[in-house]
């Protein structure tokens, strides 16, 4: 299996959970990227404390100030993301930035459900908009056929709780808006894989495990994976896609995930 | 298989399509619903016409004033609903109104994204919550155990469209809004079978098969089946569901549809 090697990545709702931990991983690696694009709601907020002291320390990571949920906000990323890269494209994108409301069926309101779809299911596919040109371009710039995540990829973070057939956790927590957002994911990650795929780009939902985040603890249970074990996990998984798994839905050990 | 047998049923969406299908069938059944509630955006408009002819000939049709997409028109129409039903319950609620945006996945916006969410997802989301006392009655009023359309349930129209795995027709239209709204209305609908079901309420989701209405029309080729045909098999289907069949997705044949 090839190791993860790409000179550019954005990774949107980087300054905690699995973001920064996506982020930290990228630093890590034996070569780390040229460009570690850490697109994040407010950078000089409280929240984005740890993302701006990793990034005073290494050079390679460049805040972008980016709200998923507004398209001037994303327009103007990708403007500044293509600024930096001069004339060469972005590798990677992975849409990891997410939220939940705890609701359950009988409390969930037009606008809770709005605001997650908004986020978590519109967000990705404006990123996947307004970033193909740079992609298209890293997929054009790099040699050899066939498809992988080293050359040109688009990454959802999605969640097994958005399986219809599998139905993780509703005794746990309904939150159907999340739920639903999730499903609705899955299936633009599909639609991206199939209208992407001429230009190059390799797409792929990720159910990243049930993490000791801030979007995993809503539950109310603490849950039993560390963002270093999923981190881990997606990168060993992403390092192996080609050509036959875009169009996916995986989990953080390469396992099928049953839409 | 037992007949259909309700005495009350609110369609969405009823003024035309597959809607003032639905009305027109139970019209025609050997024992035609008591009430037979035909929710419509705009009863006044020249696109209510049929329906209110229909209606001045039929004194079991009600229209009901409904906007599947403003909270406070449906609260409206739950409260005009339960004053006709006087102390009885709401048997059947078929949430049919929905709407299409032929959109690329290039030409997509978040305007189109989140209005075709609001109208297709978040509507039965809120009719399902507004009408659940109405429904609860009905099957609190029904002799005998276990789940049937005949006593208390909910059905959502969706689409083939909405089937990640099968993903049908995309080389004829993209329309990633419809399809990321309809896999979410799947969830939804899962979601509302396991919520509901300790009520007594039967949920489903179907595929009504791909039907000369203007929906339908919207890929822009000739859809193959009639309105008549499509309605005439969901019925059946309806009055062959039990509890085994609650949070499936099914077609107008009673085919099970892959998420």
């Amino acid at each position: 299996m090839a190791e993860l090697s790409v000179r550019s990545v954005l990774v949107t709702g980087a300054n905690r959970g699995l973001g920064l931990g996506l982020v930290q991983h990228f630093l890590r690696m034996p070569k780390p990227p040229q460009w570690i694009f850490a697109g994040c709601r407010d950078p000089k907020g409280q929240r984005a404390q740890e993302l701006q002291n990793l990034a005073s320390k290494h050079p390679n990571i460049i805040i972008i100030p980016l709200e998923v949920a507004d398209p001037s906000s994303i327009k103007a990323a990708a403007a500044k993301v293509g600024e930096h890269l001069g004339g060469s494209g972005l590798n990677l994108l992975i849409n990891n930035a997410g939220m939940v409301k705890s609701n359950t069926l009988d409390t969930e309101t037009l606008e809770d459900m709005s605001e997650v779809y908004t986020t978590n299911t519109i967000g990705p596919l404006l990123m996947g908009q307004a970033f193909l040109p740079l992609l298209k371009k890293a997929a054009q710039g790099s040699p050899g056929s066939g498809l992988s995540c080293s050359k040109a990829a688009m990454v959802n973070i999605s969640s097994i709780g958005g399986s219809i057939s599998s139905f993780f956790g509703w005794d746990i927590v309904e939150a159907a808006a999340y739920r639903c957002s999730k499903a609705a994911l899955n299936m633009l990650s599909k639609c991206q894989s199939l209208a992407y795929k001429e230009h190059g780009i390799l797409c792929v939902a990720l159910h990243p495990g049930w993490v000791q985040t801030d979007l995993g603890a809503a539950a109310g249970h603490p849950p039993p994976m560390t963002v270093d074990e999923s981190v881990q996990g997606m990168l060993k998984v992403l390092s192996s896609l080609s050509e036959k798994d875009t169009g996916t839905f995986l989990d953080w050990e390469g396992n099928v995930v049953s839409w």
